[in-house]
């Protein structure tokens, strides 16, 4: 295959002060949800664990599990590269060498420190739900202080960040145009199918507008 | 939001000799082909890269970008954790305590070993791109030598693996469910849209039935 797998046709970085680029970075964080975080587990090897997260700012809201090792290693505050990867398609070339993928993959590197107050926990979960699922946080029940001391939050100040895309057709050596080889792009999209009740709504309930709004956007 | 994101309903792990949950972990490797692979950088940080894998018996074959600074580290050999997520799903609750998703993960640990054989890294490139489109190999051209030369594979042998589910409807408090709130899952599918030709495919050159085939599964 090529070298030009994940190889950048733009890479933007910026640290954390520069308004350069910046709004290259942000927009691919905030459209998506799951990010790959990375730390160096006590042992000195590294762990990579998928979590939630959130832009807010220049800080990124993380969330997953209190029970991971990641979590545990987390709270002490530590380094963390978190990186997110949107894939968009295949590029498909007339060599190996030249396939490809199109993505939008950004890289942002900080320290992830716990979040220690209840409250302030509870309103940072909170925004993170309303950016998945916008709009139904208001429908919800309040959070307890039990569920909410229960729960691990990680606030990330974005140090250092750079985006890497790829767009756009194969690009193929000069004489391989002239193969009788197919060449283009599939594209990929992720989307949200029909939204399946539990079976367990109480009569009358019926889906609210903002879960319809998830399918058709 | 919950404690259970990212918490598994089913967890499971192997050694690189049981075959204890083998089966479990292979069939989520080998339904994605972007992993993030992170490793500990010359300065003791964590990075973590999206780079394309395929699956081969008990090796992960992985390519990126030889200028990335993660793939020069990894030449010299290095631990590496390799995780995949595949996303299923928003996981609606009624509180947001047990708001999640459903996701299948699988985390491999091993050490990256760069291939050094030019035939055996064409052979292995190859073997990756036909993971990704499967059939298209044999219509393209051979690989050069210098392209071989040019393009970095690294094996990854499985030396422990583990892999998270979480799977169906939100599990909520008991006295939740008499609360008149929605309560269900959005599925997420990623699929690929109609192929798009480059411009630049000869006359009489129509969409093979391999890249026809991605699209209709």
């Amino acid at each position: 295959m090529t070298q030009s797998l994940f190889s950048a046709s733009t890479k933007v970085r910026y640290e954390a002060r520069a308004s350069y680029d910046r709004d290259a970075v942000h927009a691919i964080l905030d459209a998506a949800f799951v990010a790959h975080v990375g730390l160096v587990a006590d042992d000195g090897r590294p762990v990579v664990i998928p979590m939630l997260y959130a832009r807010h700012d220049e800080t990124l809201i993380v969330h997953g599990s209190p029970a991971t090792r990641l979590l545990r290693s987390l709270r002490k505050g530590i380094d963390v590269c978190v990186t997110v990867t949107l894939l968009d398609g295949l590029v498909l070339a007339r060599s190996a060498f030249h396939h490809s993928v199109n993505y939008r993959s950004a890289v942002v590197l900080g320290r992830a420190e716990p979040v220690d107050d209840v409250a302030e926990r509870a309103a940072l979960l909170e925004l993170l739900t309303d950016r998945i699922a916008p709009g139904r946080v208001p429908s919800l029940r309040a959070m307890s202080t039990k569920e909410a001391q229960g729960t691990s939050v990680l606030l990330v100040p974005i140090r250092e960040a750079s985006a890497k895309v790829r767009a756009g057709m194969p690009v193929d050596d000069d004489e391989d145009y002239e193969l009788p080889i197919w060449g283009g792009v599939v594209p990929m999209t992720t989307t949200y199918g029909e939204p399946v009740d539990d079976g367990r709504n109480l009569p009358g309930v019926a889906m609210p507008d903002h879960v319809r709004a998830l399918v058709t956007g």
